[in-house]
């Protein structure tokens, strides 16, 4: 039986405009709140963009992102897992990011998700920027390299930008492989299009065993073989999930800093992470939601719709386990 | 030959930024006017959102509709039906409502399509909020119960909110069971989904043979196969169509109160109104366009789209009866 | 000294888009916290519109308040006071209104800030609509008159709308009137303006004796001067603050219902809360800020800083009587 | 006893937002309809951008002007006009533009204000772009010339753009004076600001006797003593006002193609107007508004109020002279 | 090797929110410059809209796509093309237009394509409404008739507006056929959609040969079929592709004048331009994207990443024929 | 006589919205061109903000100015000056910034500034946010400190942020004391207002002989008064001109990324520069516009006429030694 203090309110009873927003009206469980050690999975913000290369805005992504999550409620219509039941799951916050130092802000990241991980709980994170990924990464990682299942329009494999700066939201892969964070045998890229400079990031995918699926392959063969594929690659390992918002299209997507013409539908983009069933994930994001450029807030509601999916996957898997 | 007073003006003689907005460039006729009694398809709008309980606005929608219907033309490009010189068409101007008292407005909007339906015209309605379908039914089907194909993102089979509230958006068709205005076997909800707080309108819907399509059919077996079924359900007789905004994707119709992620696209929303040929309908509306969610009014031109797609449907049966 | 767990984060330690939006990043303390007897002034949002005749939107109020709030530090520039370290304030969360019932909604407004008043704190409200005064000050004025300084531009003194509906945002301080809960010869009303459709409510306000200051006599006399009167009308008796964010002008606050072209610009409005120096305040409220017509926030921002400031003339007459 | 048919629907009985939009709720007249003699003054739509150089959209201005004036209701707050009931007033509709062709649209102008005028209606328009005011002058000022209040950022009295152009917004009081449709030395600009090209609009103006108030003078001397000498200039004599929306500030009135900063705040927009009281009106516009510009519609909404004082202004006259 | 001064300036080492925005940050060349002759594909704007008949805006369509085609890079992603290196490009400036004088504008428009021509330079336009194709057609096809695939969800082959207007957005290919620009049995136009006045365009179009393909047959026949008809009816002549951006669903593209719903995906706007691959491309436009409609600048995006593949397809074919 | 190489168009021969957007139309001069040396004042755009603590943006203000740029004219309306014909200006382009790395970014800007000042030439900035003027003044001031004249509504005299940042847009004229760039008794900031955490920087001000002139007194003694002070207070040395847009109130200027209530409106943001007259400006620059604040660009219009006026005051100086 669930316990009432982990269960949202209801909007049949409170309307969803109503109260202090958290993430899907979860109750706010600090890392110091005495109840830290009952959360199963815990949602977390990151409110930080300093990895942005061009336009800024992710580090208001979590707010928004949190009030338009009030529309959700307690049932995935179309797999009818109920996770806020199955498991429990909290609000725990932002972690205070530091938008002057890209070095201390990684590091405040990292601290922060080391302390969830030893309380035994499985991250599901609000970016901010993708270069939130690789301090999560450093945490998530800490003990053996997982694999990742990576949505997006880029590779963000990139060496470097701006004669020699190595970490951006353009490079955090690329760090994450030479840090042997991530098993480069164990990772799928899906979706990546647009233009570019040149081969550098594909180049690397290959040379390390990386799986890229460009967006004419995924609109060719459809969602279920490219995510049958993807379950083979990462197999049965521990495995990230990572989600930039720019791997739909910009039309569902417009608020985002480097949109890619040609994305995804809104469908097709529930549909992928339906298809993750039966994958361990460790932890999970979705990045680069940025209000700026969409004030009326419907990037945020398919990234939260997005988290809500992902939710529904991580506490299928681990109600399956107990 | 057609009475050049029914004929909406061309823009190749007048730009359709001219003028004072009526529905398509319809002539105005009031209930009291003369000529109403030659009046076949009424426009009407129902300006009222009382029955919202998440995010206000549709009150505003009949404005911004006529205002985008401007930009529509006499002939459907796809049908090639010619709705304006098959029947005679007006805007039969809008329901006045009354905010602060929803049995109230309720019973003026039951009083209009009573005086409507005795001048022999068959009503399409642009809303207003979904609660706006109960009150019409209730004059549409004051003889006998008629069956619906209702698009949706939602049942509205819900039983109450807020501690008893009855009456809503989200319980509009539970009603229309309960007072024997709809035939529970002969409807036909299409398009459903996102996430829910329980089973309760679905367990309605099995116990009283509503047939209800989620979103995920939909996508599997494609316009033509669903609207083939929802056509046998509907049958011969006399069937009213609710068509919520919300049933579009919310890329293409941003400006509704309650989206949910993952809905049609526009060409579909389109199509599905186009099967209804054959249909016996007598009745349509068009409800949930929100303004204030979407200034620009892209959402508004979609919904005058769909409503005269549902004019054409009408027209064709209409003069095809005659 | 101040208690830590009352004060706001700073922006100097945590950027002001971190964090889970309460009010100004004061601690959240619900009614049943065990804290809340130590609270002095409590920030409290009540999400709700069912008052409103025309444009729907105060129900979002609170929440964009909360977030544009996060913009405002420790120390009033002007006046130089430090509300935070002056008094304990707290955020108290929303009430829980119900947007299909008026009277229900009243009913839980009226006994959440008689718990409030119970524990001996001052309530500050960011509404919706102006209907909300009537139900605060039912339980701010249970058992005595109090007087008000009331900022708008519109008296809200008018009988009924739409056929003899007796609650809506135009009428609040008539039913106050009525109900004993404002002494009118205590009351002034600053910045009246617009078109209307008689002098019904300015008959009211004569015969009662209420004081209107229309915006024509305040742009020719001056803050200073008007609210010398103010102040004098009031006296040294209980004074409940209305402030309702269309008495400014809709360039500066765009973000509202019913605006009335040409008033007090953005000083002016922080002006006359800073001449309330020396009211004995016993409540406040700042009304009507409607976030779907200012999605960019500057209007919530303005709302916010006049709730600061209101805030300030609070904290300071409290801790001078300490 | 004023006729009922002539008073717009109270917003106490039916909400603004319902109903089809005419200027003001006013009873759609049309030329041809019977009841036009009994018309004292009325408003007429110029959906036209012809004229302009630089950012196009005017052409939407009535609509959106019309959509907005809803909000107005029957009594000056500040004079205690009541015009409807002082005057017979109604929405004449819009004049049918030709956007492909000056000339001709210039022509159709005249010709609607020529009947207008002949059915003894003094008219009220809402423009379209500048350019509006010359034919509508030439129907005006058919048989001698009239004087002038002008009300704008910019003189619009240069001779030509882009290598001879010689009708634009720019250049209509040029035309009007070398036509004889304008008295120049009953002519007072006022509110004149802004960078230039040079001063060849104003040696014209010194060569025929315009008066011409830069903004520094207006700002210098107030409202009042401005206003004191342009009634002067004018006298007893017919005069036309011309009422550029770019008068006033931009942060009040962003809806327009050629801002310039400094202007008016919106309370000295209408005062300006209310100190026409005496002046022989003969006519009167409201032109450049630009709802691509201001999609929120407070320019439009500025605009409408502007109208509304002009017909106080109007209709005080008239009823006097009656 | 590639020129250096004819390569964009890289984001991996300026970022692309910096420096003066020339298409593609390529450099500046003007028609008076010393290194046209070196030009070999040239990228020109066309700041105009005279010939517009319903919401201006496309007169500002060059600036916003130069602004948002900073966004592209060096290479294809899907065909990996690298345009900058296969032949050397330039944004040629505007063509500076009259919007007072169709007729001088066009005349303008001509010369400045005749001089591009003579130059050996293919010509890449960036509109601008529809009537602009007229013109460049008539420097274009100066010498002999060119065939012509055409996207867009109107034919523009209308006779006349407004009572006998002959140059609008409506009819440049009717006058482009009347005139031989055109080979009308080499001309295919795709997407055709929306509703219609009457059959005009689609009987001229059946007498003339042109073959138009409505946006059923498109859906229903997909983009590979369909285009590989389209090369067919174009053959090895010289080719004219005219893509107008309301070819594109209003949800993808909603900076539009004249959207019709339910048109291709985004993902299917590249595509059909990435199945030009062989068509022998003379010059190339892409028009009708209108800022004021979408000021967030989605539709510029994607206006500009189709200029990118007609750049990628032109740059393909001139280096193969080197 | 003038070199038309240095004159801008005019929009009575090219309309305003037509070209590639420099800034007021000047022509671009790259550092590397040989027309650098003629140049007298140069227009230069730092697209930068990693100073920022709060909401980013700036990075886009240099585009946006530019763009919105194009509506000035030759002549200052007030002022008579017509700055073109005075001096020779041009467009030196943007620096590159380095976003990931602001050591880096500042030696960019301060190599960038020294390049200008060896030219001979005075440069006028668009920023970019506040920081922008550190690096500026370590080129400006490189051989002896200047006096300042800082309009703004923070001191941006703080010490540190975050746990020990020297560097943001809150501390740079700290620092440029602290490095001897300004004379801490020649410096003179106007506007001051808003919360504040503390009284850190007054304390600092008072100390080092700096004169604050908070908003109360600002609206207490007027533009002229003030001015008067300033101009005493940096006498007749050499002076830089600081001005934030931030210092103009919100209503007037929304993009912005820490917007204070109760500031100037645009008449004044203009007055008090044309009170500069006589001032020794040695540079100058407007920062912190943010585009993604205010996407309609009445902000960054307001900044360019600001900047316009800027020039003026510099060429009036200029043309006045020569």
């Amino acid at each position: 039986m669930s316990d009432p203090f982990f269960l949202p309110v209801s909007a049949m009873e409170m309307p969803r405009y109503a109260g202090i927003p958290t993430f899907m009206r979860l109750p706010h469980v600090g890392l110091d709140d005495a109840r830290l050690s009952e959360v199963q999975v815990g949602l977390i913000g990151v409110p930080w963009d300093s990895g942005t290369t061009n336009r800024p805005g992710p580090r208001h992504g979590p707010r928004q992102i949190r009030d338009m999550s009030s529309m959700l409620r307690a049932e995935n219509g179309a797999t009818h897992v109920r996770p806020f039941e199955a498991v429990k799951c909290a609000d725990l916050g932002d972690v205070s990011p530091n938008p002057a130092d890209i070095q201390d802000a990684m590091d405040r990241i990292t601290r922060f998700y080391t302390r969830v991980l030893e309380a035994g709980i499985v991250p599901l994170t609000a970016g901010g920027d993708h270069l939130t990924s690789l301090p999560v990464l450093r945490a998530v990682a800490a003990k053996a390299p997982v694999g990742m299942i990576h949505f997006d329009s880029h590779t963000d494999l990139f060496h470097s930008y701006f004669n020699g700066m190595m970490y951006t939201h353009g490079t955090p892969f690329r760090r994450a492989v030479e840090e042997g964070l991530l098993d480069p045998k164990r990772v799928c890229q899906i979706g990546i299009r647009g233009s570019t400079y040149d081969q550098e990031d594909r180049d690397f995918a290959r040379s390390e065993g990386i799986r890229v699926i460009p967006i004419e392959e995924f609109h060719a063969r459809g969602v279920e073989d490219v995510m049958a594929e993807a379950r083979d690659i990462v197999g049965q390992g521990e495995t990230y999930i990572s989600y930039d918002i720019d791997f739909i299209d910009p039309a569902f997507a417009p608020g985002t800093g480097t949109p890619e013409i040609g994305g995804p539908n809104s469908y097709q983009a529930l549909q992928v992470v339906r298809e993750l069933k039966g994958v361990k994930v460790v932890g999970a994001d979705l990045v680069e939601v940025s209000p700026p450029f969409d004030s009326a807030g419907g990037t945020a509601y398919l990234g939260a719709t997005v988290i809500f999916e992902l939710l529904c996957i991580i506490a299928d898997q681990l109600s399956a386990q107990a």
